[in-house]
């Protein structure tokens, strides 16, 4: 039964049963391997490559001892049912990007809102309906969403920022305005790393947040400060600009502050010494 | 100068210098450590905390060595630094919660939209309007948004899996059924094991977009099978019957087809074989 160079009797490499084990189970030799891995039963090698293939069942396998790969022959398929297949393979590639499409189409279209909405705050409900309703539609379609986009990007340039670093840069120009701002231009008893003090990094969440707000703080602060400008968008507008310039102006004070505050901190000894020389000493020479 | 118990001369642990090489520098003695660790500038103390502390000024800081928290005293703020602080604290806190709260809003406010858009296509785009605009709009918003949710949660219910699950099951008894769909009750050479074959997970987005793009299926299978019905409603409604019942016998066909090709595959001998007689001997001795 078997030829010259096998071993006198098969026997399978998974179940270790040999032919006169199981005289009816088939065999098969899958690989070039030789000697005693040759032979396996066709239902064991079923089970194994049940274990590898998990969920994926047209994987390809190979021999773990010689790399072989397997050839696994399938019935073959109807014209239904491989017409069926290859919609659930187009379905399932081509959902993904659906799905993304549905978020995309969500973000616009809560964008498109944002927009219609802000538009009707800031000149006014009737108004804005009326400026809408006589707009070209796909004007509004492009439009509208950009405003909560540019919102977004006019809060992302933070120019506080810059106007303090420029403060810092040239405090030692500044010494004439030390009567009128406590702190600008004192020689500081050390420079903090930049950075260290206040949380320089933009905070994503606050960004969008302090970007939709703005429309209605705008309106608000305007109805505040300008009651006798007439017209709701000129108020609007003068609102935002004031809310503008104010929050810089304290923004800039407040980081010029953490800055000093930063640059005047002093590390105390440690006070548990039974050696009060030493800390007479240092009180008295710490200004160098 | 110095005391009985320390070293003759102070020296910093962080930049090595003596006393007797900067006679001006401030010393300070920040923690319980005594001896050669005992001393430390000022300055270089204050340079390795700006380091320790990184973006976080007001983090405690303890000696590497004996463990002892640092003292760290700032000068004292002024009321409006105080409060501009609280602000900004206040405003990191919070911002998460809102960023939260307007992507939350932004897909609330899409489901309105498109459960109204539903409601539309459903029952006639006029009568859809009418209908939503003489209901309670408390009602609307909360009942247009569980349209896309209802959607998502019945495409979620997977009645063809079950089916042909209890199929697979009662196979035994469906003998007589065998000549009507084939492979019905024919003995399997082998059960391969469940999830092997066909993709038995659920795809979040195929469940999406499946359920988002149901009443437009619904309404155009309607249009097609069930011109004669007048009412656009009870027309939408049979096409969305129809659809469902004629893609699960789809689905049902397929699942068991690809669950007969998995449990029929065959893997086959290595063909390089210069011994006939092999090949031979199992193509002849397959069928247990």
């Amino acid at each position: 039964m078997a030829s010259a160079d096998e071993p006198p009797e098969r026997h399978c490499w998974v179940c270790f049963a040999t032919e006169r084990e199981d005289r009816v189970a088939e065999w098969v030799s899958p690989c070039r391997c030789k000697g005693c891995t040759k032979w396996i039963h066709q239902a064991c090698l079923q089970r194994w490559l049940d274990e590898k293939q998990k969920g994926n069942s047209g994987g390809t396998v190979s021999c773990p001892q010689c790399g072989t790969e397997y050839r696994i022959v399938f019935p073959k398929m109807g014209p239904l049912v491989y017409f069926l297949q290859q919609l659930d393979r187009a379905l399932s590639r081509v959902s993904p990007f659906a799905a993304a499409g549905v978020v995309v189409g969500t973000v616009y279209w809560s964008a498109v809102t944002y927009g219609a909405v802000t538009v009707m705050q800031v000149v006014g409900h009737k108004k804005g309906l009326d400026v809408m309703e006589r707009a070209d539609p796909l004007f509004l379609l492009m439009g509208l969403p950009t405003i909560p986009v540019m919102l977004v990007l006019g809060k992302m340039i933070r120019w506080e920022d810059y106007a303090v670093r420029l403060w810092q840069r040239h405090s030692a120009k500044l010494q004439l305005l030390s009567a009128i701002v406590p702190g600008i231009g004192r020689p500081l008893p050390r420079v903090p790393v930049a950075g260290g003090y206040g949380g320089d990094h933009i905070s994503v969440s606050r960004t969008l947040c302090g970007a939709l707000v703005f429309p209605s703080v705008a309106g608000l602060v305007g109805r505040l400060l300008f009651r006798r400008v007439p017209s709701n968008l000129q108020r609007t507008v003068l609102g935002g600009i004031a809310f503008v310039v104010i929050k810089g102006i304290l923004k800039v004070y407040f980081k010029q502050q953490q800055f000093l505050i930063q640059a005047n901190r002093r590390i105390l000894n440690y006070p548990d010494r039974d050696d009060p020389t030493d800390t007479a000493e240092e009180e008295g020479g710490s200004e160098g």
